[in-house]
């Protein structure tokens, strides 16, 4: 916990609800009645409205982007590191907005929220929802906040296609588009990592077919192995190694299936910690909006047609030892803009720490982000 | 099945077995009183024996590398892409071994077989083994069948690692090493895989803490799943893009949990299949044999040193979309070969397919290693 808050920290901060009670038809074709969004925000909304950013999160993260929700917190939020007074995207000059995405399990109706035509959890009858549904609640986010346009929508990974998709669904809602350490869509290899997490946590006999919440069960073990998966997906092979290498826990073999090199320990405990943290249902509906998100699809696999009619900047992203997302598909994305003649720039960040680079404090990316939300800043009105 | 057996195949074929009666005491410190190993071999040895060539089989493989035990056989063995008459492992010329790995499930003494100790299976009590058991093994049946020096150890993946080890431990009993898609030891990702696919196996319900034998169960679905992470190991990226792409199996998306596109059809495939050929018990001891595998570890983490006293020539090859031992861990084998003034020979072959590659009929690969194999010829008497 920290004793006292860094200057540069937004600080204390508490989570706001928005109610949203208009049916909902999603992408799958499903219907809900009414939903909310949990959110919340940093800075301050300027009188035109002008300087709002939108934060898109990740998988298995959430609205709580930066800040402590109490003196006792032990961590921030997930991505301080950018967010807040001086930091790239400033809390002095702009008003930061990120909620948790529909369907998730931190306060945004998911799979643990009341259906009310049943009086009990969704669970596993809570729709699928893709990335072009997260960008229309989104939207009526912004609504309900009285924000037109956004300034910027920023995002790293699944929040770099969130950030995508608003731009071309969205086109007048948006000024600047962020896209870090993400791809135009999965490829096979993405798609079967997911599968792997996804079956793991669905043959586990406490998944009760997702209606473990009625059995007051948890598909622990189900959801401990996709997590470790996909950590092992999160890191580079360097990363692995100058972090891990082989170091032994005790200092010798023991010839036994216990924790034998730190690599396993650390991972059986991160994959220990997020069942905590995070519900398996969502689990499930986040990899699947990954394996949907394919903007191009609509567009006959074309994702220069699909980004004709974007009006946004661009800037996007890639770290050199990210294997998830690799900075060759960062680059197709560029290369799609360039195609159409957009405004794009693009930075390949030099970094080890593989995908999860996108979230670590490396000066040359801080220095990039910070030199794109600068030239942003120039459009908005003081 | 093949109708007639191509002529360019050893055709029908037969294991054979041979029992050890003397306790083999293991790497781990443990003593097994007795054991036998099942085997086949290819082709005739000649009369100075000096014409014979051991294979050794990688992490999920067997004895049968290669022909047909029967004419309803679907497939033929593992390898019969490189052995037979005519092939560069050639089976007119040379002598071929190949037999199942101690703690295998084939036929070798492993953790279904009988401990004479208790009457029961060994099940999860089958000491953990390690390559230099293998190596230790593989001698003793070469003594079993009058070869005092093998023409040459080949092997690929695990089995190339046995190659090396053969090489140091027993420097006079092999006249070349060939190491296809190795490494000389395993990285913190590699062993994280292995974690993770023990994990799944030791978390299922139905293993029973590797009881399972007793209990009429078997641990399907954890074996499965660390079948299916294996398996996108072995591929590359771009060997699964352009094999499934993001094909959908049914040509639209469904928006259910069911299989969407066709790697999730082709990995469930992959992962049933091999539970009804493959056993939990053996699966977890071929793995932590991965894990320990480190020759360079008892010569202060020097690999050089550890080839210091080799006698073997080297032939090294490794394949350029190999993600899982990358041709940078095959090179620093040829690396410290060199420093050590030992005679190797290096072949990158550039591939697609992955890890994978060293079992398919790949022209560079094939013409590299027939080439290599008629060097050894030379020194093989008529």
């Amino acid at each position: 916990m920290p004793e006292t808050i860094p200057n540069n920290s937004v600080g204390l901060v508490k989570a706001e609800t928005a109610h949203f009670d208009e049916p909902l038809q999603l992408n799958c074709g499903k219907t809900i009645p009414r939903y909310k969004l949990i959110y919340e925000t940093y800075g301050t909304l300027n009188k035109t409205g002008d300087n709002a950013i939108l934060i898109c999160h990740a998988l298995s993260s959430d609205h709580h982007a930066a800040g402590y929700h109490s003196m006792q917190d032990r961590k921030p939020g997930w991505w301080e590191t950018c967010i807040g007074p001086g930091k790239p995207i400033d809390t002095n000059r702009f008003f930061v907005v990120c909620s948790n995405n529909l369907g998730g399990c931190k306060g945004s109706t998911g799979p643990m929220s009341i259906n009310p035509e049943t009086g009990n959890p969704y669970g596993p009858d809570f729709p699928i929802v893709t990335v072009k549904d997260w960008v229309i609640t989104q939207a009526k986010l912004a609504d309900h906040l009285g924000i037109d346009c956004w300034a910027a929508v920023i995002g790293g990974s699944l929040g770099g296609m969130q950030a995508l998709q608003w731009a071309i669904d969205l086109p007048d809602r948006l000024r600047h588009c962020v896209v870090i350490a993400a791809a135009p869509k999965l490829s096979a290899q993405n798609i079967a990592f997911n599968e792997i997490a996804r079956q793991a946590i669905m043959s586990d006999p406490n998944f009760y077919h997702g209606h473990y919440y009625n059995f007051n069960a948890v598909p622990r073990q189900g959801l401990m192995l996709a997590r470790m998966l996909g950590h092992v997906t999160y890191l580079s092979d360097d990363a692995m190694r100058s972090k891990f290498g082989r170091d032994l826990r005790e200092g010798k073999l023991n010839f036994n299936f216990d924790v034998e090199f730190q690599v396993e320990s650390y991972l059986r405990y991160q994959g220990r910690s997020f069942v905590d943290r995070f519900d398996a249902n969502t689990y499930l509906l986040m990899t699947k909006a990954l394996d949907y998100f394919d903007p191009a699809a609509d567009f006959g696999d074309d994702l220069s047609r699909a980004l004709e009619h974007v009006k946004a900047k661009f800037f996007i992203a890639s770290f050199t030892s990210d294997w998830r997302f690799s900075p060759e598909r960062s680059y197709e994305i560029v290369q799609a803009l360039l195609n159409v003649k957009k405004d794009v720039s693009y930075a390949k960040i030099k970094a080890d720490q593989g995908h999860d680079a996108f979230l670590l404090p490396i000066p040359d990316y801080l220095d990039a982000l910070n030199a794109y939300m600068h030239r942003i800043d120039k459009d908005v009105s003081s």
